[in-house]
């Protein structure tokens, strides 16, 4: 499984992915789920995957050798351009999209001749400048969803053990440090109640207008700031557990 | 969906379910999810149910049935006995297994015609005097497994939004009043984060070795210390939040 969170805030973009992969409990990896593709002060997209791993890396092998051709083929292709070219973050998501299909075309088919569903979610998120920072979701029909001012955030993977302190706490005016605690925070408790989950946890910041990664942290199981986050929360909770008043139990029933 | 949990504590037995069912977002009913089969001071079963209501209501109707049959009949039956007089948990949990079996050679292949999966779940728990306090989970194939001093807490339905708080506190040591607590924080997570699940939530307690239901509460939205309980959580867990460290986001990239 995976844990991806992608952050819209007026300040700017949290994306967060971790780093475990597994197909069963015997076959356990690390494979980084982030990937950017960033010309700094002109554009800044990020990228996060869920799902099977083999249809994951051939999108973004797909998206990849579109960036990597030579430029007279490029020009051939210049409708939509790359990520690196395209005019906004809305070709960028069609472009996933398209990748993703392009993958189901040629595997889906096979996959479940296997039994295997084909299984794909993709966290897309950036600023072109000149245009909007914008968080979407890509589907594995390759269609997307956008994150809104009422739904400011965006997960998938093991989404759930996460999600209620991002219920609690993030909004649109949520400052970009306590959205990345935030994030660290949602990333714990997923990874306390799920084996699937694993460190190190990547974490990506672009400053609203700034059209460049303007903050990147990789998050070892060691790292003394995550470490010390982790435990203050887990002493923290217990403490105010403990302080919440007890049920009466001596009052029938 | 549902919500329901079972924990298995040193001091006896806490049971929570939530009464929400719905088959899509414009059929959103009421139901209890709570049984009891209950002769006080003898013996005290409980049993939880997530999954489709159809399937649910009728293992419950089959256990029931039983129980409610002319004696002589039921002598005849007495290998097992039904819930009020068979001679151990073990039986019992094999009472339910058995429901579901029959529910599902009436129904499976039905709802397979309609493209529905046979989908139950139950927690089953309880005392019956001379033996030891028991907590299991009933599978859809009428199997079941039972919960232990390593994992002595059990979920059916929604799980994931409430088990971090049950990870970080709940052992077997756990007094009764503080698991009832935790149950309640569980739940509360959950219905934040899933429409599905809702109030009210049915909890009750038995006892190690009083063999009877020992206390026994609904808990409807209007409820003062459930209120209560949630305001103080949800501003303490805020609270918490804000007095961890933020990451330092100046230090580069």
């Amino acid at each position: 499984m995976t844990y991806c969170l992608g952050i819209s805030l007026d300040a700017g973009l949290v994306m967060m992915s971790d780093s475990r992969t597994n197909a069963g409990v015997d076959h356990v990896a690390q494979f980084q789920k982030m990937r950017v593709w960033e010309q700094p002060g002109e554009r800044a997209i990020i990228l996060l995957s869920a799902g099977n791993l083999a249809i994951t890396q051939a999108v973004v092998s797909h998206l990849e050798d579109k960036v990597r051709l030579p430029k007279a083929e490029a020009a051939a292709r210049k409708k939509q351009g790359t990520l690196l070219t395209c005019p906004g973050m809305t070709v960028a998501a069609q472009l996933v999209g398209d990748a993703v299909r392009k993958v189901y075309d040629r595997d889906a088919e096979r996959l479940k001749q296997q039994g295997s569903d084909f299984v794909a979610s993709f966290l897309l998120a950036g600023q072109i400048k000149g245009g909007p920072m914008r968080l979407f979701m890509v589907y594995s029909a390759g269609n997307f969803i956008e994150a809104s001012s009422d739904t400011n955030f965006l997960q998938i993977g093991e989404t759930k053990y996460g999600k209620p302190i991002l219920d609690r706490v993030v909004n649109p005016l949520t400052p970009l440090p306590e959205a990345v605690k935030c994030a660290l925070v949602s990333v714990d408790s997923t990874m306390r109640s799920n084996l699937s989950v694993g460190c190190p946890i990547d974490v990506a910041v672009i400053r609203t207008d700034e059209c460049r990664i303007s903050w990147r942290r990789r998050y070892a199981e060691t790292d003394p700031y995550w470490g010390n986050l982790r435990r203050q929360w887990g002493d923290g909770v217990k403490t105010i557990f403990g302080q919440l008043d007890d049920p009466d139990l001596s009052d029938g029933k």
